[in-house]
């Protein structure tokens, strides 16, 4: 479910497949029977946002499977924030990272606050949701997880085809995928004081991705 | 207004002076006439937060004052959703950005949401509000802007004393403000689409400012 003109519409420019448009006017260039001719105060009704957009889109939840990992591929293990998850993708689509693979339990791509925050990114990065342990056995290149205790990353040579690892919110990276990683890496602080919490997972990625692709 | 046992002890433990202190029990050491024991469902309705906290503490606005600056500091220009302002308060804690100006259209720092997202750091960055025109004017020197056009910031020579200011989520840098800054900069798009929005204020800064400090 997707809402608003600019989001709908790059879905509808992109594989994304429409089921129903529910909108107060013809907006879109679309057959009528996907159209549902809607008046505001029933969008308001079915909107999830706050402030309610003049159009609603509904779409095919589309199959999305990994290719053979080229360059850089960031994977997540248990993120459960939407705009956590919305955030990374847009940077992915920023920084041209073609693939995104997250762990079964990290929140669904295709919640409506996930799609929302996006901002139509969601079309560009191939989410792929899979058994993270599973998919790192899977592969024989290198992976980079982010930890505390990591090596400074602004010293590092980064591999481009690799996997970059991030973790949950409170509690990071799992042990069981923590063995599965080749090399730790890590944001060093600036800031004195001991108190300081950790980046935002969000904001971590931002910078990883800069450093990853600033060469 | 804080809420949470963290954030609370944080603040205690800085210059912040706490009014009163609203608690379902006695956590913290403080006087007699400052606490008031609070049931649980009492907290609950005067929590700004979706899962209120056990404990909320009500503390004096401190009266904050740039001094000379020696160091990078950080300037915002109208930036309005408190979580953005908060995750910036969080990464000029990270990267030991000392102070933080804000144009008077800048959200307020005091807001709930901000001293709930910056989890802390709002005791350790100095956030002043200033007319960000007449600021920029008093100060000499190099003041970088980041604009869509701007000089790629991974090829700059970058200067710590110096000041980096950021614009309003929607519009960017206001043109009065433009007209005071020295050097351009922006994050080249690695991704090929000219669909791709810009990006957030918030994960625009985690990068500036590791590009700041990598060095």
């Amino acid at each position: 479910m997707a809402e608003g003109i600019k989001v709908i519409r790059e879905l509808l420019n992109s594989d994304f497949r429409l089921d129903k448009l529910f909108a107060s006017e013809t907006i879109f260039d679309i057959s009528k029977d996907q159209f549902v001719l809607t008046e505001e105060r029933d969008l308001k009704k079915i909107s999830f946002l706050k402030t309610p957009q003049t159009a609603l889109g509904l779409f095919k939840i589309p199959q999305q499977n990994l290719g053979v990992l080229e360059d850089l591929t960031v994977a997540l293990d248990g993120v459960r924030d939407p705009g956590n998850l919305g955030t990374i993708i847009r940077l992915c689509d920023w920084f041209g990272v073609k693939n995104l693979v997250c762990s079964t339990d990290t929140v669904d791509c295709f919640n409506p606050k996930v799609i929302q925050s996006t901002m139509g990114s969601i079309t560009r990065v191939n989410v792929v949701y899979k058994n993270l342990s599973e998919f790192l056995q899977s592969q024989d290149i290198v992976s980079y997880g982010t930890f505390m205790d990591g090596e400074n990353v602004y010293q590092k040579r980064l591999q481009q085809k690799s996997v970059l690892v991030l973790g949950n919110e409170a509690n990071g990276i799992n042990p069981e995928i923590e063995n599965l990683i080749s090399e730790k890496i890590s944001i060093p602080q600036f800031g004195k004081s001991q108190e300081t919490e950790s980046l935002n997972v969000a904001t971590a990625t931002a910078i990883f991705l800069s450093e990853f692709r600033r060469n």
